[in-house]
């Protein structure tokens, strides 16, 4: 999981960033649970506006992509038991908003992210700097294709792209 | 949803049958989340032993395939909530158990549920039949694959399943 702070410039910084592990010898129902568990303590420490969750394909990898969907429609429901909007945007979007370029590879991904949250070092693992492109690419693209719940609260996030969005205009 | 009691000699009587529905017009997150609270009110107010949940494959119709995992991880996610173990059967198994048949057609599981069920009507939606016809295949198989979680707390259900398989042992 990631979580970042964008301000109405468009500049980022990180806040969190780590990895929500389940063990594999556990049952798949106590494995959600403990998936479930880990991003509700991100949530309730680091109080996000919004919440952004790649969209994932039944084409893609067919062997991890039932774990995913799963993993995916738990981190919705999380988000909507804390009462914030969530978004879904594809890895190629993510890619894009990140690098420029839907496909770019991980350690592109990677080098991109440490550049935009003036990081170190790259983030490891790779899944970890994807989570944060993915919260970066719906703060930029300012909640995709669907607004947030509510239609007149625009997060940070979303005041800043519109913001950007005028001002390119003018 | 169905519930079913399933007795030592493995006659089954209906507890509860419904379906968890959430509105189309809600955001996804919305809508996992009704379908989350649907599901735990239901536990909580029937207790059940054991929680059996369809198994996914990515293979399987595309277009609803990723929305049927997210509600099947919740499905699973919500059991472990309540401390309960989980199981998931394919919709072969599930049909084979029903009607000795695996890809007995959508009428043909009614039917079967409503004959071992003593219902006097065909239990409607079809999706509502399915759900009953997992509960009893899952009763029956006696956990399928996985055991129930701590392993020496057999449900009634498993507990009449190896009663019967000793019986047929004799």
């Amino acid at each position: 999981m990631g979580v970042v702070d964008v301000a109405r410039d468009r500049s980022a910084s990180l806040v969190h960033v780590g990895v929500v592990r389940s063990s594999p010898d556990l049952p798949i129902e106590r494995r959600l649970h403990a998936i479930a568990e880990g991003i509700r303590a991100v949530l309730d420490e680091h109080r996000p506006d919004v919440v952004a969750v790649e969209r994932v394909f039944a084409q893609n990898n067919r062997h991890s992509v039932m774990g995913t969907a799963q993993a995916s429609g738990i981190a919705l429901l999380v988000a909507a038991e804390r009462g914030l909007p969530a978004h879904t945007h594809t890895p190629s979007e993510v890619k894009a908003a990140i690098s420029g370029y839907g496909a770019a590879d991980k350690r592109q991904v990677q080098t991109m992210v440490a550049r935009v949250l003036r990081l170190d070092a790259l983030p490891q693992p790779a899944d970890a700097a994807d989570a944060l492109a993915l919260a970066l690419c719906h703060a930029w693209r300012g909640g995709g294709a669907a607004p947030a719940a509510g239609g007149g609260a625009l997060t940070p996030a979303q005041r800043a792209w519109a913001d950007a969005e005028r001002g390119a205009r003018r």
